[in-house]
């Protein structure tokens, strides 16, 4: 799956790039001032608007994404189905071992909140707090990329119009107006091209990666309190199940 | 209903055509590295945005939309009043049969569920949580439509600034400014036929499948509950006619 | 009311072909291959995006919105009490004959169900099934004319750039220029002058019937509900007069 | 507060009088179609997309806005105070003349109801939905400005692109141009002045005052179902300071 | 934190000044008539849409959000564990000295009306409102950097288009048109450096800070209700922590 990011960006960028060298070489969309003006940019008015803490996050949030794994929706299932299992034939403090060996953080807490003998509505409430700021917490790594995929693009006008501003106060030279617009056209292409293929997919990746996984702990939460309830093991399953789609289901 | 999709998407190609080709060719408007560079780029930031596994799904969402019939509720309502009937007659056992054929899987499954005993409250929150889960996932394949429908424009406007900063480097010759600015021009204009034609009207249209199979859904719960409950067959039919319009139910 | 619509569309089309007329003629802003890219390709991204009976029954959206009365909220309380007067005097089955003669036909319907003895949770429920989804058949009217409104200026662009590539393509004489590029920019005033003259503001009409009609349906619900618990008509003309604004209590 | 909102307008449209005045002279901006089919063409649009009847009642919205005082939250609280003081010492029905003196005519109804021996429940349920509906109506009164803060930049494109194509079709003596283009772009400034100094802030004050109304409202209710319940003075006073910021209740 | 925000302004305005005088000089950006219709007018358009109190509370939220540092939620989790075994060994009463020394206010008010005897659903009502309440308050400084964000570039298109049509009005002399347009730019230029580097981050930096200070008071709540209910302390740090990121926790 993370192939299928990297492919995105490489392919995206070859394009492009492909698109520049082809019309006559890649030396005429370089401009270091451009680039640092869209960058450093963007750059400042994020720190403005988000702690520091969290720009330098950043990095951390992306390694996520892309280097964890997502506990599997459909691994999960039979294993809280063994669990219910076990639960039902030995009781549920015969579940206190597994609890250290749970697939997901969340799961083994869950079962340790269960095996400590509180109740459900208390195991319930401190679990879908759990998700709650889990997915709040989410959110902010989308929302700083969305922010940075509008300043970009925001700081690609205000570059341009430097230039345009500068080559209209000079334009005794008619032979230079061309050159000067193209550069002055260049901090609106950097602006672009950061914005739609880095900052805005990048966005829309950590909102999907935030979906997978709150419904990944929206299964578990389902499967602590059902196994902690006594639950039929098959109940439980058709239960889980519906959290599915179809197709995964037939996979399943 | 079908029908109307390709109708639309036909006729609206085919105005766009006729207009490049009364004015002089289509054969100015065709730029292969131009479409390579907004069909390729768009496809490279929705690679970056969904998960390898959704792209790939794309078209069998698409199949489904345009070939799988939603359910119709007006043939569903009278078919759940004669099961409702059946089970005052004979028993809800007796409906075990006709789950295995009923004309929605969803029905199937909660007559299943009601056969097997399951209590109201588990029936309506296993039901309940499918039809979550389910509008959930029709939402991501509108969301990929959409995406693709806002980065297709923005890799137009990517395409055309480079065909303009490689035109202004080099204006000795006068005469090739103007072809090479309708170049430029061409990507910003597959850009957005590729949205306005094709993708967001896409997008529309998973979102409207979405909504009827929602209705659909809804009305199988509330008649799978009322057989449940063992409610008056004329309730129960009254109950699921307040879910549709009044041309519907006239046409009943 | 009716009046103000019709108004306005003749207005503002008038206002618009007064400013062509007075600079110098309309025969240069009519141009039939334009007018038939932007009107065909609407219609063709909308035909991807509705189901094709949405699209037909336009007509009879629009007929209903224009010619149809929202009965009035302010009539409607006056005859809610007379019927709880009634109720208390003769009794609930003493509306049987006056259901049939309801102003509303929400009103008539929930009468008879209050005379079949139908239990209040029951009627509430129906009824707000009826509602919910009533508000969310209206809310597909207001979709179609929002989504022509943002097709129709797409293709507006569409056809400019179809326009603008052609006359770059072959700018040999310039003294075609100009009239080449007024005759691009017509289907951007096509698209200008349909999306914002006549689909946006309809859609903005078509929800504001919503937002009335449900006004009205929410004071039947609860004057239905209040006669069914046999509430004090005074009681209950307070409870209903609180939907009204202050102005609207004061004409009563 | 007024002040701020007659001050805002005659210094913003000072400031723009003022740039176009030293920059030439104001006659050159004045030009009576272009505002004809800017003012008239926001008009026609609006007419259509809203009720005749909410058109006329603007004027009285806006001098609601203007003239009509908000009941201060601040004085509100030691207000109900008093009220419950003295309904603990002497009863309830003590309020009965107090309540045809209330500083807010929502305060005197709830008082009323109280008095009238309605049950809490009932109180809660007509006050709630008179504020219910309250915040829809001046929703309303916010919507028509938005509306028009939309289409008046829309009908200023229409009336730019009507003298374009005028200008474009008649090209022969180059020193009309200039003016030409002068005077179709003046719809587009009139559309955003418009636009951006009136409909829109007036939008967003409307909203505000509705804001505003909308915490007054619910200390009253909060207030008056405090009283009913015959709650301590004293923790009264707390609960409706919790409605009020720091800095209001050092003031107090 | 702060020092994220003023580097983040210091930068980005050097960056975009950097540009600007390497290309040419500062001073063909400086013109004070532009920058006076920019700044002006987005005041006008404010005053016009918030009130006037709000304009001049503008200074007071910004020192708030800069100076001011919000209780950190890692720290405060200890301080209600303590407090929760305190009122286990010695009863509620023991915290009334402890809640007059409260890090945070919120969490002192909880504990005096904890003291003072009142119901646990009282005390949730009153923490809760003043939280509703908070969030709303500090939603409307956002509103206004927002509102501001949006103003200044529409204001600064309304000084470039009076700037063009000033310069398309007069242009016998050709060399002055480049100049003349350079200084139509700059308004444009103003509004969109005030909108990107300062209104719309400053806008962000206040949601974000309003967002953090809802975990914070959503814990003390929590925690307060809990110490109230006499829960084990150890299952209130539990509870908390739920509150927190993984990453929070392991620095505990």
């Amino acid at each position: 799956m993370d192939i299928a990011t990297i492919l995105g960006i490489v392919s995206a960028f070859g394009l492009v790039s492909l698109a520049m060298v082809t019309g006559g070489g890649l030396q005429m969309f370089v401009n270091i001032p451009s680039l640092l003006i869209v960058m450093g940019g963007t750059m400042g008015a994020s720190l403005v608007n988000f702690p520091l803490r969290e720009m330098l996050g950043v990095v951390g949030v992306l390694k996520n994404a892309f280097l964890q794994r997502v506990t599997s929706a459909r691994d999960l299932i039979p294993q809280i189905v063994e669990l219910a299992k076990q639960a039902r034939k030995e009781g549920l403090l015969s579940l206190e071992a597994l609890a250290n060996q749970a697939p997901d953080p969340l799961l083994g807490k869950g079962l340790k909140l269960a095996v400590d003998g509180y109740e459900p509505q208390s195991i319930e409430k401190i679990l879908a707090t759990e998700i709650d700021y889990l997915s709040e917490r989410h959110q902010k790594g989308a929302d700083l990329f969305q922010a940075m995929g509008t300043f970009a693009p925001a700081m690609g006008l205000i570059g341009t119009i430097i230039g345009l501003v500068q080559m209209l106060q000079s334009m005794e030279d008619p032979s230079t107006i061309g050159p000067a617009m193209a550069v002055a056209l260049l901090t609106t292409f950097y602006g672009a091209v950061l914005a739609n293929i880095l900052f805005l997919p990048l966005a829309g990746k950590l909102r999907n990666r935030s979906s997978e996984e709150f419904l990944v702990k929206s299964i578990i939460i389902e499967g602590v309190l059902s196994i902690t309830a006594g639950d039929n093991p098959r109940v439980i399953e058709h239960k889980l199940q519906a959290f599915l789609s179809p197709r995964m289901r037939e996979n399943l």
